[in-house]
């Protein structure tokens, strides 16, 4: 390809609204333009790019025997009511209405439409297993979209899905997927952690995040330095740790009945430690939180006998319900674990007028005991505390010589501590530490949450109809294009990799005239005959703008080819500081080679 | 691939709602699946085929230059409130908010993105010409979607849009685009009718469809014979034909002035004819119609200086209005003519209470005499009438002795006449004939009415502001899919062209197994080397059932490997009646000559 004939136009400054490197290298490359907020489209340049990380998935997915399909993005609404998932998705999900006024979905992801489309055809445990896929166009309503593509609300996402007809065989498959993956990322030349963690509320028995180091990745992952333990700290479990006084020794039960005390002015846990002359760790701090769409069943609950509980076929939910969450005063609340443990949507710290009539008090004095205005939830730290100091559900009261079991009974105990670096790997006992990342790809086994809802079923051997048994598995395509730059990049642009590069290699002449022409000619001439693709810049500008947008765009190979030096050329790598000069003659083979054994590297 | 690693389950019945040919061999051979109305998801055997329609139209506009790009899906309503179009898009357009409450469009089209996006970078004519194109997701909530992929809601469109500086620009890139079109409807097999059309209201200054024909076509062509003119109904034009009387003579001026008749129990103007003793001809047919969004002025016509008028930028346009349309009597009213002329989005016949109203009498009395009420519109073929027949706008009263021009007067004549077989070429006189046919592809002269409305601009030569004008060509994908079949196809199922096969060849054993399975994999792997698409049925079914499948999909070559022939193997082509039998041994390089030599027939 000749510049004169394609489409480059980059940019000296990126946007201001650009503030990591892959958005602005994208921005400034010209590989992406803004079409909206959260919505980026592809140029040609770009899509060149986005093109090759679908092939390489795509070619991986095939080789592991799954089967693309190609379900529409606009769906409907019906779907995702059989599935439940209708209320319970949040804002995430726009919804048109079609001009039938008939509820429509723009796919944010695709379970019910490959269970609709699976069941239709299924009949016989011999046409199991089953793993489908797509690469297509999803939209998620993000709050605040940002970081170009990494986070746009347009984008588009790799989902598979299988359908096993039992465990053994869902073990398979999510190998499989788990096996391909591992080369996807490898041919792209990402270098992923993978984070095993329990699936918690989703209902899953297993699943792995594959994630990439970044400075302003969107999750914190805790990680082993022993054994490798890594997860993400929305999902992280620790070793329990008991809970001690202020001399280090375990709590210690005592006799004293719970005491009330005054503690006027006193505003926070570590004024309360001082005032009491204790330590944090006396405290269970009690929070109340408002909790949408949970499905836990709080029927045995008195005051949650008339919460309004709605039936949504096989399932039901609470659309709107309040708990008070007890935690060691040290400790915080990891409020996506929360969420998964009251299988909810969405957690969030209540409303102070609904703290003032749940805890019959101000804020500040909230806790369990005599708490009968919304279930009492316990993190596990809570069970080795002895002797606490509780809020007193009146304003500047606090209790004393409080005993959980004894002076309140929790409705639910679970792991809901946020894991931080220190604590301690609950699989070896090593000290954790912490890193940002990004996920590229999730794999999960669902088990049988749709195919449950939405009715699907084969015929066993013995011709008895049995439910079928998912997972679901996805790889965030544009999120991955951009995690290629942030892993490669310098302060002149980007270094692509040989599996993603635009064009393998540039060519640029001092001047696109006489010798110079020729030889660009010749060269460009064998390169491409020998399949490398190659973007000869003709333009009619100073060599130093065409170097400054070749190292911006970040072609792995560039050739000089200047009147001084013919007749030799100038290869240099757009990894390596120095460039070498070669015979024209000799320059063919040479690139080709440089390629070809890139290329096998990356694929071996 | 295998069969049994393969996703494919054919149908013995249509659905009820398969209509035509290509819906029904879709649904039953299982390429595609419903997900909703108009909704169609294509299944991995279908998607095979698409993907290959979908290379064969990327490779020639790749051929020819043109870049392809990716804008989003989802795209800003600010985009189209820019061009105007926000308004005059019609209820086709599906306009979700998003949860900041901003309008978005699911792209039913993508001029304005494509314009919003070159403009970004477009500074100077050295630029020019760009043509862009995309091969993505589309929505249009069409009120009756119907006959499967073909006129589905979701589908996919190859769009490219050309900016070029000037005129002579626009036509080359405007022919590129045309050789493009013709090479890509070879290579896939499809025979296709030009019609070349004037643009109309669009504002275009040249535009052509390609057609195939088809019997249950959504357009009607009108065709020369000798000339070769071919026009849509919906646009075509013939030769003006003169006003006769009873007696086949041109009609004759009057001097008498026109005279109010009784004309009671008279329903339609062949009883009126009856009546006064003379022929339809002499009729001008008058029709209220109700406008939306008409864009012509009509400040200066008294009943409409009071109509609600909306100014959209520089545009303007007419929300409802009301015109009079006459027409000789034997001939009907083109409303999407009619449309066109009067630069609305929509024309429909008048609710009765709009008639009375504006008539001031009932339906049926409707005349251009004394019309107050209305804009008169006429078609070309009143100007030729004399002493004719009109409503006199009062019940059961007609006028006689009516001459055009003196007893009233058009606000506008134009050609507003449904075309017919029988009229006359208007390039050669001939006699026009008429096919059904369904439109695969449309290339378009724009000039301006994008890049003006949203100010885009380049530098020329001289450093001067220029807009640039544009032309717009798109390829309906999955129709084009839909077409292939509608060609090509008998009683038993698909008959593939060899270049969109969803594999070219398909060995059928009578069992999988012994002595014919060795033969299977040998031939398999043969042709699978030699780069040809081979579906193996290894299936344990009944030869009958494999038979069957591999008719209803239609795979180009198939050979079937029984005991009984063996060391022969039964090659027969799916287009033929007849097979012959091969030695095995020779079967492989037989296959793969019938293949490439297919292939190398269409790409020629």
């Amino acid at each position: 390809m000749k510049s004169s004939q394609f489409l480059i136009s980059t940019l000296r400054d990126s946007p201001s609204d650009a503030v990591i490197s892959s958005h602005q290298l994208m921005m400034r490359s010209g590989m992406i333009r803004k079409l909206g907020n959260g919505l980026y489209s592809y140029m040609p340049i770009g899509l060149r790019s986005l093109r090759k990380v679908e092939k390489i998935i795509r070619e991986e997915l095939d080789n592991a025997g799954l089967l693309e399909m190609k379900p529409t993005v606009i769906q409907p609404g019906e779907l995702w009511k059989e599935s439940g998932r209708w209320n319970t998705m949040g804002a995430e999900m726009l919804k048109p209405q079609n001009r039938g006024g008939q509820d429509m979905v723009v796919s944010p992801t695709a379970e019910e439409a490959f269970t609709a489309l699976i069941r239709e055809g299924l009949s016989s445990y011999k046409q199991l297993p089953i793993i489908a896929y797509q690469i297509n166009t999803k939209y998620r309503d993000e709050i605040r979209p940002r970081y170009g593509v990494m986070r746009g609300r347009e984008f588009i996402m790799m989902d598979a899905y299988s359908f096993d007809a039992d465990q053994k065989s869902l073990d398979e498959s999510y190998d499989k997927c788990a096996k391909a993956y591992r080369r996807i990322f490898k041919r792209l030349g990402l270098n992923t952690i993978s984070v095993k963690a329990d699936t918690g509320a989703m209902g899953g028995s297993g699943s792995e995040e594959f994630m990439v180091e970044s400075e302003v990745g969107d999750d914190t992952l805790i990680l082993c330095p022993k054994c490798g333990y890594a997860a993400n700290v929305e999902k992280a479990t620790c070793k329990p740790d008991v809970a001690v006084d202020k001399d280090g020794n375990p709590q210690k039960p005592t006799d004293k009945p719970y005491e009330k005390i005054p503690t006027p002015d006193v505003k926070t846990i570590d004024d309360l430690a001082a005032f009491l002359k204790t330590n944090t760790q006396s405290f269970i701090k009690t929070l109340i939180y408002k909790v949408t769409n949970s499905s836990i069943d709080l029927s045995k609950v008195e005051c949650c006998k008339n919460l309004k509980r709605v039936q949504d076929g096989d399932n039901f939910y609470y659309p709107e319900s309040f708990v008070a969450v007890c935690i060691r005063g040290d400790l915080d609340v990891n409020e996506a674990k929360l969420c998964a443990k009251l299988k909810a949507s969405e957690v969030e710290l209540a409303a102070e007028e609904d703290v003032v009539r749940i805890t019959t008090a101000p804020v500040g004095f909230a806790g369990p005991v005599k708490m009968v205005n919304a279930p009492v939830i316990c993190d596990e730290s809570v069970s080795t505390m002895h002797d606490a100091v509780t809020g007193g559900l009146e304003k500047d009261v606090h209790f004393i010589h409080v005993e959980p079991g004894r002076d309140f009974t929790p409705f639910m105990t679970a792991d809901v501590r946020v894991v931080v670096p220190g604590d301690k790997c609950p699989e070896c006992g090593e000290t954790f530490y912490s890193k940002k990342g990004n996920e590229l790809g999730h794999i999960f086994k669902l088990g049988d949450k749709y195919t449950k809802s939405m009715h699907v079923t084969y015929l066993d051997q013995s011709g008895k109809p049995v439910t079928p048994i998912m997972g679901c598995y996805g790889i965030g395509v544009d999120r991955t294009l951009a995690s290629i730059i942030e892993g490669h990049h310098d302060d002149s642009g980007i270094i692509w990799t040989m599996s993603t590069a635009p064009f393998q290699v540039a060519i640029v002449p001092i001047k696109y005239d006489g010798v110079m022409k020729e030889a660009c000619d010749k060269l460009y001439d064998e390169l491409t005959s020998k399949g490398i693709e190659v973007l000869l810049d003709d333009r009619n500008e100073r060599p130093g703008v065409k170097f400054a947008d070749a190292d911006l765009i970040g072609y792995p190979v560039r050739v000089v080819i200047g009147d001084k030096n013919l007749p030799n050329v100038e290869v240099k790598l757009r990894s390596e500081k120095d460039a070498s000069l070669i015979p024209l003659e000799e320059a063919g083979a040479k690139i080709v080679s440089i390629v070809n054994e890139e290329l096998a590297r990356l694929n071996g």
